[in-house]
C-alpha cells in the first residue's frame, strides 16, 4: 500500500538555494556539479530508487535472505535490481575515476543515498559496504592492492565488507581475537570468527571483498596490535578474474527484527590468504578512514526511512476517511472527513516533515564538508572542513537515526490498527529504522565520541567550526524583526547549548563520568541546536519566495520551519535541566539494586 | 536468553506501604484482601507467569497463529498453558462471586494484570478479552444470558472477544454497517464483517462468545442507532453445553509486526443468531463499559513489557564485558569491565526504572479508585472515585503504552547489535509493545478523550479530583527541607500543568482546534506530573526506612525518584512550551502541501 517519490524539489532546494552550489561547483574536479547536472543525476537516481528497488522492499522483508550449505540468496528480484544498479554505473558516483569512478562530490552522493535507504535500505546496505571498503583500501592500500581491487569494486562488479565485530567483542576491539600469520610471500593466512558481517555472503556478485581486522603475530595486545587485511572470497588471478577460493565460508546468517534482506553473516575465516592495508598496528585508525563515512551514512538512512514513512502517512492521512474535523465537517458530502483535517495528526505529521527536512539539510551541510575537505585548494579550509565533519559525524549518525526511529513510528501511528498490519507496508520502516541506532557504533558510543573526544580535542577547536557561524548568524539577524520567530528561540536554545558545554568541559576534565552520564542528551541538545541554526537559515531563503511562483513550497517550508521552532526545539529546556542534574545519582546507584 | 522473574517486593511496597491497603481490606467483600493473601496470589501468579507463560513467549512469536480452513491453531503450548491458567481460577480473580468468580479487588488484579504482560502478552489477550467481554455482559445482560454465559466465561471454558471495528471504521463507529434484523423468538441476525478481532477464533476453549456492536434494522444513522448484541459461536443448549454452530466464521487471520501467538481475526457475521444485550441503540456506551477497564488493562501492558526488557537488559549489562569505567578498571583481573560500568548505560537502566516503578504505583492508584468505585459505602466517595477514574484512563492508557514501548527499545538499546537478533529474544518485546500504543483506541484519541471530554466535565470536576490531592501534599511537604528535591520539582511542573490547563480551558472553549493542538502534549505533561506525584510520595515512605533491614531496596527506591525528577520529569518545560504556541501553525498548513 505504501509508495515513494524521491524528494526532488525539497532536494534542489537544499543543493541550489539553501547553500551555494558554486561553492562546490568551483573547487577543482567538481567543475561539473552544476545544477543541471545535479538535476539530470537525482532524476536518474530517483527512477531507479522508485521503479527497481522500492517495488522489492517489502516482498524482500517477507522473503529475507536464505542460507544453506554456505550459500546465501537473495530475496526474488535483488539480482536483476543489483544488475540494473551496476549497470547505471551507480556504485562509483563518488569514486575516483583512475578506478573508473565518475569523481562526483558528496553533496551529490548524499541525496543518492538518502532516496536508496528510502526505496529499500536492505538493497542499499550491499553497495554502501563496497563504497566503504573501496574507501579504507582507496586511502590504505598499495598501488598494487588497488589496482587489483579497486577497478571491480567500483564497477559493483565485486562487493566488500567490513569485518570487525567478533563474539565476545563490538565496541571495545581491543579485545579482538582473530589472528595473522605471515606467509613466506608477504601475504598472511587469517583465522577467527567475525559475526554480524553484512554482505558477508550473498549471490550478487562474483567475488566479495573483506576487509578484516586481525591481530598479526607478535603484535601487542589491545588495539595497538590491530591491522587491516585484505581477504577476497576468491583470490583474483593476474587476469583480474576470480581465482581460487580462499579460507573464508559464512557459518550462518542472522534472524533479524529487520533489514531481512540483508544478509548479516557469521564469517569464519580459517587460514585465509590476506594482505596487510597500510600500516601494521595501525588497523583501527585505517578502519575508521570509512567508520566516518559509514557514520554519516547511517545517519542518513534514518532520513530516509523517515521520508518513506512521512509520504505513506500522508496518502493514508487524504484517503481515511474517519471523524469529524473539530471546528465542523469539512468533507460533508462524505460519510466522514479525512483524518487529515485533525490538529493531532497534522501535528504528527509536520513533527516527521520538521526532522526530515531539516536533516536533508544539516545532511547536507556535512557531505558540503566532505567536499571542501577533498578538494578545497586552501589547507587551512581543508582543516576547518575535517574539524567539522570530525564534530557533526557522531550528531549526525545518534540524531538522525534516533529521531529518524521515532519518525518511522509515528508515521506508523497514522495508520491507527492497519499500520500494525505488515501487508500495509508501514512496520516495516521502523524495525527497519531500528538498527541504525545500533550498528556502526551504537548512539550511546557516538554520544560518547562527542563528548569525549570532539569537544576537547585541540581546546574546543572542533566545537568553534560550529559555534561560530551559528553565533555570526544569530548577531546578524539580531535586529530583524522578520526573522526573530526563528532567531529568537535559536538564540535561547543555543545558549543552553553553550552553557551545558562549558559545565560539561570543567566537570568533565575533573571526572569523566560527568562527561559520560549527560553524553546522550548533550548530543541531542547539539543536535536540535544544529537543526534550528538549518532551519533559521531556510527559513530566512524561504521567507523571500513566498509570493512567487512556488509559493506554496516556500509558505510550507516557512510553516515546517515555525512548527520546528515551536514544537521540537523546546526540548532543549529539558535537556539542559537534565545535563546540569550531574552524575551523581546514576553511578552511586548501587550495581546489586539494578 | 532474556529471562523474568516477577517484582513481588516492589509489588508489596505499593500495595502495603506506599499505599494504606486497609483502606482496601475494609471494603465490603474486599475483607479478605490483606498483605498475607496478597502475597499468596500473586506469589501463586508469579510461578503461573515464570514457569508457564514465559517459557512459551518467544517461540509463540517465531511460530505464530495459524489459519487453514477456517480453523485458528494457538502456537506450542498455549493451549497446556491455557489449561493450566483456567484451572488455576485465574480468569475469575475478580469477578463475581455468584458466577464462580473470585471476588477479589482491582488493586491484586492489577498485578496479576501486569506479570502476564511481562511474562507473555500474546497469551494475556486471550483471557483479557474474555474479562471485558464478562464486563459488558454482567453489567447490561438479563439474568437469563448472564447465568447462560457468565459462569463459563469466569471459569475460561469459553472465551469472550469485543467486535468493534470495521474494515472503513475504527475510531468513528458512528459509520458501521453490521446489520441486525429481529427473529420472532426475541433474538436476532446479526450480518456483517468485523476486523482486527482478537481471539476472534482460536483452540483454546469450547466455545467464543463474542459482544457485537451492529445496526438494528430501522435504528437512526451514527453513534446513536448501534445496539450490542451477544453472539456465540456455538449456541448453547439448555443444558450449558455448546450446541449448534452459529453463523459466525473466521475469514483470516491478519500478519502482525507483533503479538504473533494472539490471533487477531477477521470475522463474518452471516445470519448470526445474537441476542440483544442492554437496552436498544445504547450499545456504545454499554461497550465503553468493558472499554475503559481494557484501556487499563492496555496501559499496564507498556508497563508490564517494560519490566520484562529492564530485566533482561540488567543482566546483560551485568554480563557483557566491554570497555573500562571511565574512572578506572572496575574488573581489573578482566579484559574488560561490565557495560553497567557506564554511566550511559546506568542512564538507560534507570530511565527505563523509573517508569516501570513510577507506572506500577500509578497503575495501583487507579486500581485503587475501581475498588473504592465498586464497593464504598459512600456514595459520594464512589463518584469521587468514578471522576478520578474518568480522568486517569486516558493518560494512564496513553502515557504508559508511549514509555512502555521506549522502554522496551531502551533496553533493546543496551544490548547492542544482539539486541537486533530475534533469539535475544529482546525486538518481540518492542514489537509486541508497539501495539498497545494503537488498539483500544490509538493514544492520539486518549489525549483527545482528555482534554476534549475529561478536563472539561462538570466545569473541570474530575480535574479537582487530581489537582487537589497534589496541592495538598505540596502544601503539606513545603517547609520539609529533606524532601525539596522531589517536591520542588514536582511544584514547578505541577505549576506549569496548572497554567497549561487554564490556557486550554480558555482557549479551547473557542476553537475546539486549539485543544486539539496541544492534547498529546497535555497528556504528556499531565502524566509526567502524576508520576511525581507518585514518585514524591513513594520518596517519602522509603526515606524513614533507608536505615533498616532492606537499606538496600529503600536507597535504590530513593535513588531511583531523584533520577525521575532529575532527568524525565525535565521534559515537562519543553511540553509545556509547545503546548503553549497554539494550534496556528499546524492549521494553516495548506493541507496540499504536506
Amino acid at each position: 500500500m505504501a509508495s515513494y517519490k524521491a524528494p526532488l524539489r525539497d532536494m534542489r532546494f537544499v543543493y541550489n538555494e539553501l547553500f551555494d552550489y558554486s561553492e562546490i561547483s568551483s573547487l577543482p574536479g567538481y567543475e561539473d556539479a552544476t545544477p543541471d547536472l545535479v538535476d539530470a543525476i537525482i532524476e536518474e537516481a530517483a527512477k531507479v530508487c522508485e521503479n527497481e528497488l522500492f517495488p522489492i522492499n517489502r516482498s524482500g522483508d517477507e522473503e529475507g535472505c536464505t542460507f544453506e550449505n554456505g550459500v546465501v540468496r537473495t530475496p526474488k528480484g535483488f539480482k536483476e535490481a543489483y544488475r540494473a544498479y551496476v549497470e547505471g554505473g551507480w556504485g562509483g558516483l563518488t569514486s575516483d575515476p583512475k578506478y573508473g569512478g565518475q569523481g562526483m562530490p558528496s553533496s551529490i552522493h548524499v541525496m543518492v543515498e538518502e532516496m536508496m535507504c528510502s526505496a529499500n535500505l536492505s538493497f542499499g546496505i550491499y553497495p554502501g559496504l563496497t563504497y566503504g571498503a573501496y574507501q579504507s583500501l582507496h586511502a590504505h592500500g598499495t598501488d598494487e592492492l588497488k589496482d587489483l581491487y579497486l577497478p571491480k569494486m567500483v564497477s559493483g562488479e565485486w562487493s566488500g565488507t567490513m569485518c570487525l565485530t567478533e563474539p565476545h567483542c563490538g565496541t571495545d576491539l581491543g579485545l579482538l581475537r582473530s589472528k595473522a600469520v605471515p606467509n613466506d610471500d608477504g601475504s598472511w593466512k587469517i583465522s577467527g570468527t567475525k559475526i554480524f558481517i553484512s554482505s558477508g555472503e550473498h549471490d550478487l556478485t562474483d567475488n566479495i571483498i573483506h576487509l578484516v581486522l586481525a591481530r598479526a603475530e607478535g603484535s601487542p595486545k589491545g588495539v595497538k596490535g590491530i591491522s587491516l587485511f585484505v581477504v577476497p572470497k576468491f583470490i583474483p588471478k593476474d587476469d583480474g578474474t576470480p581465482g581460487p577460493r580462499n579460507g573464508v565460508s559464512c557459518g550462518s546468517i542472522e534472524h533479524k527484527m529487520g533489514i531481512k534482506a540483508s544478509a548479516t553473516c557469521v564469517m569464519n575465516f580459517e587460514d585465509a590468504q590476506g594482505w596487510l592495508v597500510g600500516e601494521m598496528n595501525k588497523g583501527m585508525s585505517h578502519m575508521f578512514t570509512m567508520m566516518n563515512n559509514e557514520r554519516l551514512a547511517v545517519g542518513v538512512q534514518g532520513l530516509g526511512l523517515a521520508e518513506s514513512s512521512y509520504q505513506a502517512a500522508v496518502e493514508y492521512a487524504r484517503e481515511r476517511l474517519q471523524g469529524r474535523s473539530l471546528t465542523g465537517a469539512k468533507n460533508p458530502d462524505a460519510g466522514a472527513d479525512p483524518i487529515l483535517v485533525h490538529p493531532d495528526i497534522r501535528r504528527t505529521l509536520l513533527n516527521i516533515r520538521a526532522f526530515t527536512e531539516g536533516a536533508r539539510a544539516t545532511a547536507m551541510w556535512v557531505a558540503r564538508g566532505l567536499d571542501l575537505r577533498k578538494k578545497h585548494p586552501d589547507e587551512g579550509l581543508r582543516t576547518e572542513a575535517d574539524d567539522f565533519i570530525q564534530l557533526m559525524t557522531p550528531m549526525v549518525k545518534a540524531l538522525f537515526t534516533d529521531f529518524g526511529f521515532d519518525a518511522t513510528n509515528a508515521g506508523m501511528q497514522v495508520f491507527g490498527g492497519s499500520g500494525y498490519i505488515r501487508e500495509t507496508g508501514v512496520e516495516q520502516y521502523v524495525r527497519d529504522a531500528r538498527i541504525a541506532q545500533i550498528y556502526e557504533g551504537t548512539n550511546g558510543i557516538q554520544a560518547l565520541d562527542m563528548v569525549g573526544r570532539k569537544m576537547p580535542a585541540h581546546f574546543g577547536r572542533y566545537l568553534r567550526r560550529f559555534f561560530h557561524p551559528v553565533q555570526a548568524f544569530i548577531e546578524e539577524h539580531a535586529e530583524d524583526e522578520s526573522m526573530a520567530d526563528f532567531v529568537m528561540p535559536l538564540a535561547k536554545a543555543f545558549g543552553r547549548l553553550q552553557r551545558a558545554t562549558g559545565y560539561l568541559a570543567e566537570k568533565g576534565m575533573k571526572n569523566p563520568d560527568e562527561a559520560g552520564a549527560a553524553a546522550s542528551e548533550y548530543l541531542r541538545l547539539f543536535g536540535l541546536v544544529a537543526m534550528a541554526y538549518i532551519w533559521a537559515r531556510a527559513a530566512k531563503v524561504a521567507m523571500a519566495k513566498t509570493d512567487g511562483e512556488e509559493a506554496g513550497f516556500y509558505q510550507a517550508k516557512l510553516g515546517t520551519a515555525r512548527h520546528y521552532m515551536e514544537r521540537i526545539l523546546p526540548q532543549s529546556s529539558g535537556l539542559f535541566s537534565s545535563i546540569m542534574a550531574g552524575s551523581k545519582t546514576m553511578m552511586s546507584f548501587a550495581d546489586d539494586a539494578f
